[in-house]
């Protein structure tokens, strides 16, 4: 039995999120299903860096599972490229060491959110961006990200907040870029609560048009105020970038 | 009544190809249709500089269409983007003289076709390049490339030759260049026979498979003789990139 590494792509599009689910088509759930055909054995785990949501990309996810085979680390990444659907990929199998836990382990996550504001909207790229009507302004989601960077209580930017468990997360960097009619903003930190960076792209689109001021930001950060922060923006703009270890 | 010249991206997959047909879905239907519907009159033709194969994309197709219209250019390129499904965007509409004519005044034409070469598939663009399996030969595929270019008849690069019709075309450049596990061929000429440029890819890889030699290719450019060139490359991995004037 050895455990290994897998570095994974995947068209979020047309699934229900990264955790497996008895009825729906999940990321998880076609992984462990070619798992199963390659060792025999229905009951291995493919444990993920993180759940992303339905319709959420990732060009860098990162899972591990255990198991026993005969094939080296490239042939294990090929059996799995023909038989997985063409909107998942393997890039990367690599040995890990036994005690690896793609969830546990991780130390970072990168986020990036893209969206176009440009007057017509590209055709070949169009699953991956989330159109904007009119272009926000950039010195308000500046300021605006300035706040939300650092160490901070986000229950107000977590869809489902469990009261038992800490919604205290630190975003370390948020970087916005704006080029050729797009905009992306790109997030780092430990780790973020169940659709945090859609609530903070929410939040940010909703400073660039002003109808959400500096200080209300500042409020939906204090956790004693049940302020809302802004609206969750579209999955179609998510992609899961990078995890480090 | 007004000429206006049009500058359309598509993704061809899902079409069977650009020229009009009564039970198919086309990028020239599409666009008509949308026509019809802004100037209320069904009977308005749009001219494309070329007619794209079923599955062929665009970056750069120019068309023009005259119709009269109260909306400004800028008017004219949204209404179609309201109206267009999402994998064709009018980029730009602009008025030409009434003499403009996509097809006659098209002086030449950038084709670009895309392969993948690497070792996993990458997901996001997985509609817009052709997989190889193995990485052709890069010397042998520049050597066909310089018998290929330049003026000549191209009679066996062509589906469907038409005695009638010159099958001779200048073909003034191919570039080929190779990067990230993409290798992609781009070629310029005033113009091209159909499935020319298919076949030129489908050559240029047997010359860098070794299944074909570069005398082979010298005959296959004889006329007289009715030597096969190389198989057709699929669909997918063609785009027309840009329309000369």
């Amino acid at each position: 039995m050895k455990n290994y590494k897998f570095l994974i792509e995947y068209d979020g599009t047309r699934y229900y999120g990264w955790q497996r689910q008895p009825d729906q088509e999940t990321i998880q759930g076609k992984l462990e299903k070619v798992l199963a055909l390659l060792c025999g054995d229905d009951t291995v785990e493919v444990i993920g860096a993180g759940r992303t949501d339905a319709g959420v990309h990732a060009r860098g996810m990162v899972a591990n599972a255990a198991f026993s085979t005969e094939l080296s680390a490239e042939e294990i990444r090929d059996y799995f490229n023909r038989y997985l659907p063409d909107d998942i990929a393997v890039k990367e199998v690599k040995e890990a060491s036994e005690r690896f836990h793609a969830r546990y382990n991780a130390v970072g996550k990168t986020y990036r959110y893209t969206c176009y504001e440009g007057p017509v909207k590209p055709v070949f790229d169009r699953r991956y961006y989330y159109r904007l009507d009119k272009a926000p302004d950039m010195a308000g989601m500046e300021a605006a990200a300035k706040l939300l960077m650092g160490e901070h209580d986000f229950r107000n930017f977590c869809a489902t907040p469990r009261m038992k468990k800490s919604t205290i997360r630190n975003v370390d960097s948020i970087v916005i870029r704006r080029k050729n009619g797009y905009l992306t903003f790109t997030f780092h930190g430990e780790g973020f609560l169940q659709n945090m960076v859609r609530i903070l792209v929410g939040t940010l689109l909703e400073v660039g048009y002003g109808r959400m001021t500096l200080e209300q930001v500042e409020e939906a950060l204090n956790p004693d105020i049940r302020k809302k922060a802004g609206p969750t923006a579209p999955a179609m703009g998510l992609c899961l970038w990078e995890v480090d270890y």
